[in-house]
């Protein structure tokens, strides 16, 4: 088995894991935990949103979240960006790396974002193009690439003209998503081969759901594939939309140690990363999905509240 | 990605499970679960243990629920037994497969067995011996082989010295198990690379234990390389003993939903497994640790009283 020696976590807790997640953090809760999540040697976080309060009331303190938390040099904090005056928000509180998304499939971006596939590309090759006149690192999540939640299956041609689409815009990295988490590995063993015969590795993260329990077998296969950038959440947080109780991004402390395992390096520190699982834990006063997180809490986990 | 086409399922939820649950099924229950299981196309089942009663009162109904169960042709049946007594139990009321078992750490079997492994191989030779006279087929589980909970770390020329010697006794197959769950891909590549220079294929059998995570992703390597037994529990059933509230064996739904998805034929049907999965939930009264389960659960699941 080829493994990469290194892989890049790009933490998205904060930001998916939050948003969907029925506890609300305040502001000063939020600072905490990303303060913590820097301690632990991540390189990515991303740290919020700068949607509309009416969409994500979760996320409505962006700015003085992104205030408030300490930067440590060399770690790239990302905010999710839908159009130009998120973008602009963003950048006025001196955002550097900003994150825009769409579906690859037509009913989940109709429903997610209200516009068709062929009216939000513009969108985003104009708020792509304002980023990067700013020099923002821009990355764009394309949702759906796995399977939709209306229409089954996706056209992974359909994924791959998106991506294509996004990275002529000037998108330094498309995020591929299993937004409801039903990808099975020889489906992303298919799914990576047809893209990566046009699209560089290092262009492409993984972003997975663990929702059926196949997130780190997918993510394995992207590994063996020459992907290094896998997407992931503290504890798993946030859950899955579509089946409360199920898990939905892949834990962040679930994914470090397969990759400890396999001697894969992150620069991630597993007691600073467990330290930031109790802080997050006790400010979301409820059992996290992750294996790491169950354990924890039957092994005694007495500074979670929760047990 | 090379994956056998078929793959056998060994479903030992109603043994490995059960006698780590604090719930108590009744006879009746069991033999309903196990009904329930036959009607899935599974085609081995471990259905009960013929241990002594004081150390595991929750299989005490050994011969009942064996009596009980419907036996479809073409499906084995088999049971656990620790030794000469056990075996004469078992094969007093007709079944045809058993299974041994040891560790291949020498903390973990003393603790678990009371004898050293060297005392522990002429028992398991004189078992196997009878069993085998008898015509029975034999399954050698050796536990901690991936890791153990007091000496870390096993050496895999133990565990190959003693998956020869129970194979030299007669043992059709060996089941190897990560009794807690420690395995991680690379291990398990490396474990499977040594033994198969040994061993061959269709003798080894993956026992995992999904406590962090890992499960589906080591079965994944297991399967690029061969291996087509692999050992599970319907819905997680039992949960690990030394971090309850954590998974214990990898869930057969979700391992369904991998292979399934992988185009891996099984002959289990899916919906008759949930409706057994449903079964063993009204029995045990408490949600299940599998990823099916819960979205079973979150999605409505109004026949399981629990939620």
């Amino acid at each position: 088995m080829r493994l990469p020696q290194e892989v890049t976590i790009w933490e998205v807790g904060p930001r998916d894991g939050l948003q969907n997640e029925p506890t609300r953090l305040s502001t000063e809760e939020k600072i905490a935990w990303i303060d913590s999540l820097t301690d632990t040697g991540l390189t990515h976080i991303e740290v919020t949103s700068f949607v509309s309060p009416r969409w994500i009331p979760q996320l409505a303190d962006a700015a003085e979240v992104f205030a408030g938390i300490k930067k440590k040099p060399g770690v790239v904090y990302s905010a999710l960006v839908p159009n130009q005056q998120g973008l602009e928000r963003a950048l006025e509180v001196g955002m550097e790396a900003v994150a825009v998304f769409m579906s690859a499939s037509e009913s989940h971006n109709k429903k997610n974002i209200n516009k068709t596939i062929a009216q939000t590309l513009p969108v985003l090759h104009s708020v792509t193009q304002m980023a990067k006149a700013q020099r923002a690192y821009v990355r764009g999540y394309v949702s759906t690439v796995f399977g939709c939640p209306y229409e089954g299956e996706v056209d992974v041609d359909q994924v791959l003209q998106i991506a294509l689409s996004l990275l002529e815009d000037g998108v330094d990295e498309i995020s591929l998503g299993d937004t409801i988490g039903v990808a099975t590995p020889l489906q992303t063993e298919r799914v990576l081969e047809r893209l990566l015969k046009e699209i560089p590795q290092d262009r492409l993260a993984l972003h997975m759901h663990d929702t059926r329990g196949t997130a780190l077998a997918n993510i394995l296969v992207g590994l063996t594939m020459g992907i290094t950038k896998i997407d992931s959440a503290l504890g798993g947080l946030g859950g899955c939309p579509y089946a409360p109780g199920a898990s939905g991004n892949v834990a962040t402390d679930d994914l470090l140690y397969l990759l400890e395992g396999c001697k894969v390096n992150t620069g991630i520190d597993q007691a600073a990363l467990l330290s930031s699982l109790v802080l997050l834990q006790n400010s979301v006063g409820h059992p996290l999905h992750s294996h790491a997180s169950k354990i924890f809490q039957a092994q005694g986990g007495d500074s979670c509240g929760t047990v």
